[in-house]
């Protein structure tokens, strides 16, 4: 029996303007693409393990943990499978089944999964709703009250930096100093955040971060990063009863591969480029005052910008969907004929996007090319 | 503040010949390494996703899964990040913190792990010990009909179908059978077979079966395979109550990046080699019989081999090291000047090594190298 053709190729994706967030902050350098085909192979960083992964000297993941750890202030940091695992292990270590924690509103469902694997249970934070969604320390302070009123005694507390609906910077050290005076350990999901925009955790008073390789750091996925203060360290990385030097949480090794390689060879590469966070924040406000010019469309969220993942309200398109022969696939047609992919196919009342890491003439050629198209069936 | 150098190449590893077990069975075809490429970017098999990794269509994940199911004969499929995670995620959807299961003595330490980290205490199988350190069907019977006098309930019981430290292939059949009559569920960890040697999980009698991409699949870590029977599918990939799609025990998603593009890529290769094993038995038959020439050395465990793995008692070589200058590490050294590698630094006493994949050619040249050092130094 034959095997299927699965398609393996992606030249769609990597050749042309890619706007989906998703895909933004994972493209790899050039010398992580070396490291790729370096370390193709199964188990290939694990040659010269004497036992655990992070202790690793060739290639040196010993000296890469002691840089990431100083690039995002922790005293102690894992690579994990992703944010989602990381979250996963936090709560698996902090919490027991039917325990609740708190958590914002607009958390990613990951969240709620790695709550709902562990038997968590969760009260959450609401956002201030159409158009901002914002989540801020005022209510997080709020819910986080009552539910001590209530007395509930709430185990963890969990932040989305920045969330994957509406890419609102969420005022992390106001709400890491809420949890605190609460007594309450909190994590940080940086998954939209670290590596794109500088992370100091310790000035955002966080107890956990955790970030995502293939989301914002560079990196080939599956990969993830689990940043912690030292007073966690022993229960978060307990060693095994039977393997002592083996760290239960961890099941012994995690990134047992090529995407560590790839999220090392990177760090230098992004190190650099969070410097320029700014010059991002800028070109995305840029595009969405262009955006703006289009009839009806409506950036929603926090405004201004903060962050590059931006979702739009476009009326417009939706109107011209009506009447076209293809429908709303017209919108996703007619972008890929300029040479631009990412917006979810068949999707036109509203679409979430990034320009992270284009450069203004490719923005103004993205702004342009919608603007275009209203034209062409507007006039 | 500038990165360390992290050392990320790999020359030693790639061009030489590398005898370690755990890098065998996980070496790229070209077309894997193409797809390598084809994938690199962060969350690059995400694209055409609807919010389940196993069913995008572009690249099929969907075939793919389809063909991989009917390669192991099981009735459901998942990526996971590894045998363990796979383990993890079986133990976790099946058994309470303070439940029993039962495994082998030979059980990799991530059986272990997988266990601890879900509070499960375990029942362990003995092995007939030196020189063979064979779980038979017997004592597996023995120790698990002990259990149930005992009025102990297990809920799992796990083979190991190939173990790390002997290479001894297990009668996963009878011991499924075994199982089965006591009413326990079994898995079969084929960290070290599944991509080596044909399974069909049906045949032996599992209800789950779990590899290893990295170790046995020509695929780049971390990738592992989790295949069940479908009256397990809706215990071990129960959706999520908050999101229906989602599946709790996968966290949502979980290969989601370059090394399940490997992992298909290479499915082909390994439909195709798994049916020359035979012939990989014979060579390492034939190694073994080259390398017993040497004076004292013993391979240990089952004989004659039914694995590649295989561990050799060398005291000679450990004779030699005590009066050389480089005392054990001469080995190591002696064997690279050969164009050996894999043998771990400073190991002398015994060691394990593998010559899958390897000409015939190759393999005697390598068991020449051993006798050649010896000559040099024993003359």
């Amino acid at each position: 029996m034959e095997c299927q053709d699965y398609g393996l190729t992606r030249n769609t994706e990597r050749d042309n303007l890619n706007l989906n967030p998703l895909q933004r902050g994972g493209m790899l350098p050039q010398e992580a693409k070396k490291a790729l085909l370096e370390y193709a192979d199964g188990y290939s960083v694990c040659d010269y393990c004497a036992g655990r992964l992070d202790q690793i000297p060739t290639p040196s993941i010993t000296g890469f943990l002691e840089d990431l750890a100083q690039f995002i202030n922790v005293d102690e940091v894992r690579t994990t499978h992703g944010a989602r695992e990381s979250k996963f292990a936090v709560m698996h270590a902090l919490c027991e089944p039917g325990d609740t924690i708190i958590v914002d509103g607009n958390a990613h469902y990951t969240t709620h999964l790695a709550a709902e694997r562990n038997g968590i249970k969760m009260i959450e934070v609401p956002n201030n709703e159409h158009p901002e969604y914002a989540i801020t320390p005022e209510s997080y302070k709020e819910t986080l009250e009552n539910a001590i009123d209530n007395k509930i005694d709430l185990k963890l507390a969990l932040l989305t930096h920045v969330d994957g609906n509406y890419g609102n910077l969420t005022d992390a050290k106001k709400i890491g100093e809420i949890a605190h005076k609460a007594g309450i350990p909190i994590i940080l999901n940086c998954a939209y955040s670290m590596g794109r925009l500088p992370i100091d955790a310790k000035e955002l008073n966080m107890d956990f971060v955790v970030g995502s390789g293939h989301k914002s750091l560079a990196a080939s996925g599956p990969i993830g990063v689990l940043g912690m203060k030292e007073e966690y360290v022993d229960t978060i990385l307990r060693h095994s009863k039977r393997h002592g030097v083996k760290e239960v949480e961890m099941l012994g090794c995690t990134s047992r591969g090529a995407p560590i390689a790839t999220l090392m060879a990177s760090l230098p590469h992004v190190k650099d480029r969070v410097k320029h966070w700014d010059e991002e924040v800028r070109k995305t406000i840029n595009f969405v005052r262009q955006m703006e010019e289009i009839e009806g469309v409506k950036q929603v969220g926090k405004r201004p910008k903060e962050h590059d993942l931006t979702r739009f309200e476009t009326p417009i398109f939706d109107k011209i969907a009506e009447n076209h022969t293809r429908r709303g696939f017209f919108l996703y047609e007619e972008l890929k004929k300029r040479n631009i992919v990412g917006i979810k196919r068949g999707q036109t009342k509203w679409f979430k996007c990034s320009v992270y890491g284009f450069s203004e003439e490719q923005v103004n050629y993205i702004a342009n090319s919608f603007k275009e198209i209203v034209d062409k069936y507007m006039e």
